[in-house]
């Protein structure tokens, strides 16, 4: 049912902020929306906490199972910031100063102001790339398909833009929604008998409550507009039969 | 410096529409933050696809790993609901009508309205243990230390209640926070000193952006709350002799 595309990626969110419950991440859905739009799939996301060894061990099997990892979190001066540490370790190569990263600081700040927490965001695996941050001046970095972005999600979602042209993405991923005033049961059976016929369409059926009624939204998606187009006809056909309505969500 | 408490659960997230970004998944905090007041500390949280082969491998492993796993999402009656049967198979027992289960959705719709897809709901691995749902009937389940919750935020958080009395866990998590007006450099070094005194507290160090000013909120977290009370002072300390402000957060 679900569809393999050529390109993929795994999310991997680290921070005891996220698995305590105290923070909400929301970095998820933007990159995995970002992502789609460049025609990359979120295969998996994982939360782990701010610790190195359960960063090596997952980022180095992420890393072979996906063309792209992206990370969030623990790039800051602070001591539970360890990913790009815990990084260099699961590549195997040198946690060092970065000298362009330095450069960028020291101009960023104003004199003075470069202080010791400050250039502790600097030390990078060695020859890592940087990923430019327009909002608060200290870059992530990438090693090889591993790229390191911070846990803050606005800033974050403004570094995304500067890895389009590193990123190569397949086809992007087409979505199409059909929001109803019914429940899920009443169209379960005509769903599957549409999923059965279109085998490469991802057919999703997600509930809804928006202003105090039920409703259910099919979500089609696939690389090809002219699948979706004939999935879209065969749901429209058996909307019309059962007399549901279609409604704005 | 992350802490081991005796009792520990993995989230499992089921769902394609987490992965597209097109829904924000909210119930990871939710559950953290049920189980934190239970004594429950979150290892890890993977978000997978609705593909039963992924469920099935992820499960098994969650599972030998973690006291407690707690799956949301896929449950529903639709064909992409498929937790249900693939947790019959990761256990390796029969995935069959639940009498108990049936008599219940019987019982709650109106005559006549308890049709083919909602039965479909109703099925489930042999003696699964129901959680039952005081928001709209369907009720979840249980097999051994797996416990398998809907997806719809609302309808997770009503159920969650009933589990109390089947999760035994270790100490509450304590936890305290203290919001400052200042830049993680500004506390990094005297931070790294608290932590490196207190190796039983967890320190985590959050910035943040509120009402145009940036802040960072420091928050502890211990079984005890001597030792959170004892962190709490050095803290103190330090951030008077910087003449640094605290702020409601």
């Amino acid at each position: 049912m679900s569809k393999n595309t050529k390109v993929n990626a795994a999310i991997l969110i680290i921070g005891n902020e996220i698995l305590s419950g105290r923070t909400q991440d929301t970095n998820t859905s933007t990159i995995a929306i970002w992502l789609n739009s460049i025609g990359v799939k979120v295969n998996e996301v994982r939360v782990i906490p701010d610790d190195e060894k359960k960063i090596i061990v997952t980022l180095n099997l992420l890393r072979k199972e996906n063309n792209y990892v992206f990370t969030t979190g623990g790039i800051g001066p602070t001591h539970d910031d360890i990913t790009a540490q815990s990084v260099s370790k699961a590549f195997g190569i040198k946690y060092e100063l970065h000298e362009e990263a330095f450069k960028i600081l020291e101009a960023y700040y104003q004199p003075g102001e470069f202080n010791e927490g400050r250039q502790r965001m600097v030390w990078m695996p060695e020859n890592a790339e940087l990923i430019l941050n327009p909002t608060s001046g200290a870059p992530g970095f990438s090693v090889e398909n591993v790229f390191c972005l911070p846990g803050v999600p606005s800033i974050m979602k403004s570094m995304l833009g500067g890895l389009k042209n590193k990123i190569v993405g397949g086809e992007p991923i087409l979505s199409h929604t059909i929001s109803l005033r019914t429940v899920e049961s009443e169209i379960a059976n005509s769903l599957t008998k549409v999923q059965n016929q279109n085998k490469d369409v991802e057919i999703g059926s997600y509930p809804f409550f928006h202003a105090g009624k039920l409703g259910v939204s099919i979500v089609l998606r696939s690389e090809k507009q002219s699948e979706i187009d004939n999935c879209n006809s065969q749901i429209l056909e058996f909307i019309k039969e059962k007399k549901i309505e279609i409604v704005d969500r």
